[in-house]
């Protein structure tokens, strides 16, 4: 079998061999189950160390889990979320943000995939009137879907404005790694520091096995979290193993080095494939993913060989994801494949 | 530190080695995400093979995800699922299935953890009654969670029983390795075969570091379950991770040599316990679980050297689970604290 | 067509005379709609005039939608509900408890409809266990499903036990106009006077058309109730007419001559059929029902000249209820027939 | 008490007479609840005849019970529901349809409240792909909040197009009456004949004191309704209060009678404001509803005389609602007042 390394997700590349080395490491005799462990105590430092000491954090199965529980935590259900229309919590998780919570999306249309203080704006309106859902939350991703970065005033300005009404700032953080890697900050400051309240911590596209966490500005906001983790399914038995992953991931800068690469690899891969005629950018590469415009009919072949999704069939928009383990070599036999098909 | 194997719960045991090796030798390259890889195509005819051809299975991360969508594929909200009273889905989900289902839990008392048809009998009425929760679904455990097994009789009665008023048999088989190997028949014939709708396949407790499988009887039943497994957060984006494990489980018969040795265990640390004065057995040990009564104050002296959990604390019955890891060894140690605490 | 004045239900009895009349004298022009209008205002000060200033009442349409507000307003989704299992909100609301709050209710075994401190109490554990759902209400019935009465200490201490424990005591007071005419006292001091922090108040039971409330007994209880109110799709346009029936039910003490007369029809109809061979009274004539084993194969045809419900079937008992326009002539006809029967 | 006749809403009207007679005539002797009674059944006959023999209709309370029920009908919670941005369901019921069906909502942007096959095909992909919430329903809402109507062909084009993709047409009619007499055609025309396969049908809003019907087009799509009406909590136990209603509204036609009145006097209201300097009609007024940008200092002076609602306080934009009992006087004063701030 040809061992694929693609550019279809950041979550389509394989474990990092130095988490795999800390999963087997934490693999020996009992441990007491659902976080009990001495291992999760020891990532609950590394957590605190990194996001300070009045923060709380939850280990979780996935970033749709993280979501969910953060909305949870902050909502009733007859709240509602501002967010990007490209959003994760809005267009690919399958309604689970509406299910779980019982809350409305209130989507901004966005180009880049970023939210300003002008856009949130225009939904803060209807308080106190009881047929509107009340907007509660404001979820921003970094970086966004669309590859672009929120700078750390950005975020500032919008968590003072959020706050100045009573709302929470959540970030959903799938990428946050890439973020900070490619602004050249601490991952708190563009995130707790910067005034977010709730963080979705990604682990899994920066090369764990499985593992999320969500960490918490102030352990007063979590109090409730340990309950809707577990009703909400997102409770793992066998906590070790996802502690073991972070421990490893946030010490010695390993996520920094695996998002500086993924990053790295991007930048390389958008200016290669810019140089094509009939390739057209349609976002800055800021972190680890390329949006291109290419012609519809190489499309399919181009996948045939190197499976992407399609970002907006629409305009034929696709999207390239780089990853840790992406190498140079794989950039230049996808840009000859393109090149080819391009002719 | 010191290495602890202890009773507490069979989630507690280690990783099994030969699943943490498929789980290194799954970690090769780029594989598409969410399950359209080959490793899941490999471990779908495994279950193929092991429950029939026309049966579906799809892979989750933990057993409470695995029953909160089976319930969700089989009912509408204003459905009611009958249960034992000591069900997980009852006692330890924290009300995840009335959150994500809607439908209303109908508790069977029962003192041996199984149900009887004249049991489930007493619930089967208000049909049409637009003011009774409407039963749709009965759901059993095997091995249930004090640790007794149901013959294939009786599931079978209770499938013709519940399919005749047109409900759906759901089986939580957290431990179905354990009742398979304690009864000496394959897992289908304790399960599909005997007329079971939707089981829970367990793997966590059976020697896997995450991952369970819903294998439903049909697939016509399954139709919906992608979605509502994404929208319950239980999608795994680097599925092959899960996927490998349960093919390694399922060939050469290693959940069953696991399970085995875990029954083995639970029959020789019941055998000697119950010689001890002041303790007394209060359930068959049919598989990995000993449930018995101890003075109360032991309890704590006892969990200093071996965490484990009280099970009633009206009656001071505690639980002690084996797993595929523990040894003769540990049982002697515990045997051997317990008999100079109880002196 | 006979105009049929049953025992069904005293929720199938006509609209007062005196509650349609102050019906159409609010029909006179325009108000704001949702409640922002003048009668609104006046049954708002009636119910602080009844059950103190510090309370907060809101009006509804019916009493499944003010228990599940009540139930929502007081929890998380984690959160349990203990009840007698004979409750309303068990047994006869199709789930909406469940699916509305996500909360899983935990039924109390009791032959009189009553629930008892000791009774609760073996719920009362696994307080920040988070596998299982965390009591938070305790719902008790005034007067009960089976017409039985709660005596102001017995709530009292319910109430003192739950509070004792960071709980919240629901009332669902369906009959609570029963319930006070037969105890002689106020509807306050068997409900928010006795430690009760929400209460259902039934209307349309006693004499309304539609339209129940809901009492918090304190404001700050409150705080989210209208959004709750909307989002449950129990708000109405035209309040009015929900607000100005309750305005009359509780002035000139409407509500305790319904009440009377219906609890003294019952007492009758229980004194009646007590004599007849073959029927035995299962429960206390507390209140306007009467419950009583009668021949199984007299129930049909009765029904057949007085429509009621079988209450279970199991043990051929019956349910029969008087309101506040049954009439001794109704009561001597249906004797009368069930005499017929019984030869 | 200064009687006002306002233009806030039609659901700040009055009860209309003759529905107030119905009413009282309706309230003799005892009726079976929650709809086993005579005049329930003559009410299904009545809609029967309206919207054709093999319809069904369920009564429920008010529009957003009727909505959240048609939704749920036709749905599972991993659905998607597109409507205008503008919809009932989107702005105006506190998240119900998201808390009550768990589906998502797709609000399509528009400038006069109507949809079309072309904005509606922008959400028609991602079927079977499980990170997108599925589309099943599209919503559409007769006459718009805005006042405005789709003509039957604009219905009938939607409908094909929704069908052939296999989802299902649900249509508002909160103001299906005006929408009619505008159109000068049949009630089941605009609806259920043209496509619609679940219609919530409006009475409030068209001199009934509660009360709301949902017509399926097709009984088979209804068979869980019963229960999902219930568990919604909108199921009336003295149901005959509310069928009596909708029998007096449809027979003699004063369904019609009323519309017609109410659109007559928006029809006048927009003329005589149209004319004054500074008002600036938004919308065609082609039912009972006038909007309107003025000046925004009148906005409040005019408020405190005749309350109505600020439609978009951006742009100072005002909704003004007739209805049946609405006066040429009224309207002469209201223009009067209007004049006199203008100057």
């Amino acid at each position: 079998m040809k061992q694929l390394r693609g550019f279809a997700s950041d979550n389509n590349a394989s474990v990092h061999p130095v988490i795999m080395e800390a999963i087997a490491n934490a693999n020996i005799g009992h441990a007491v189950g659902y976080g009990d462990d001495t291992i999760t105590e020891q990532a609950q430092q590394v957590f605190k160390q990194c996001f300070g000491q009045q923060t709380q954090t939850f280990f979780v199965y996935n970033g749709t889990g993280a979501n969910v529980i953060a909305i949870q935590a902050l909502t009733q259900s007859f709240n509602a979320v501002v967010c990007a229309n490209t959003a994760h919590i809005n267009v690919d998780e399958c309604g689970a943000p509406e299910k779980l919570s019982g809350c409305k999306l209130l989507p901004i249309d966005t180009d880049n995939g970023k939210v300003t203080v002008e856009q949130i704006e225009r939904y803060m309106h209807g308080f106190g009137f009881e047929h509107h859902a009340q907007p509660k939350v404001v979820s921003i991703t970094q970086a966004t879907e669309l590859g672009t970065i929120y700078a750390i005033e950005e975020i500032k300005a919008i968590a003072d404005y959020v706050h100045s009404l009573g709302l929470y700032l959540h970030m959903d953080g799938a990428r946050i790694a890439n973020a900070a890697a490619a602004l050249g900050c601490s991952l708190a400051d563009i995130s707790i520091n910067a005034g977010v309240d709730v963080l979705s911590f990604g682990g899994t596209k920066n090369g764990l096995m499985f593992g999320e966490a969500i960490v918490f500005a102030d352990a007063k906001l979590a109090e409730s979290v340990k309950y809707i983790r577990k009703q909400s399914t997102q409770l793992h038995s066998k906590m070790r193993f996802i502690s073991a992953q972070f421990v490893r991931l946030l010490e010695d800068d390993l996520w920094l080095r695996n998002a500086n690469h993924a990053n790295n690899m991007a930048r390389l891969l958008g200016e290669k494939v810019a140089a094509i005629d009939g390739v057209e950018l349609t976002q800055r590469v800021d972190s680890n993913g390329v949006f291109a415009i290419i012609p519809k009919d190489i499309i399919e072949p181009l996948q045939q060989e190197f499976f992407f999704y399609v970002w907006d069939e629409y305009r034929s928009e696709v999207r390239w994801m780089t990853s840790f383990d992406t190498t140079e070599e794989d950039i230049e036999q996808f840009v000859s494949s393109l090149q080819k098909l391009q002719k």
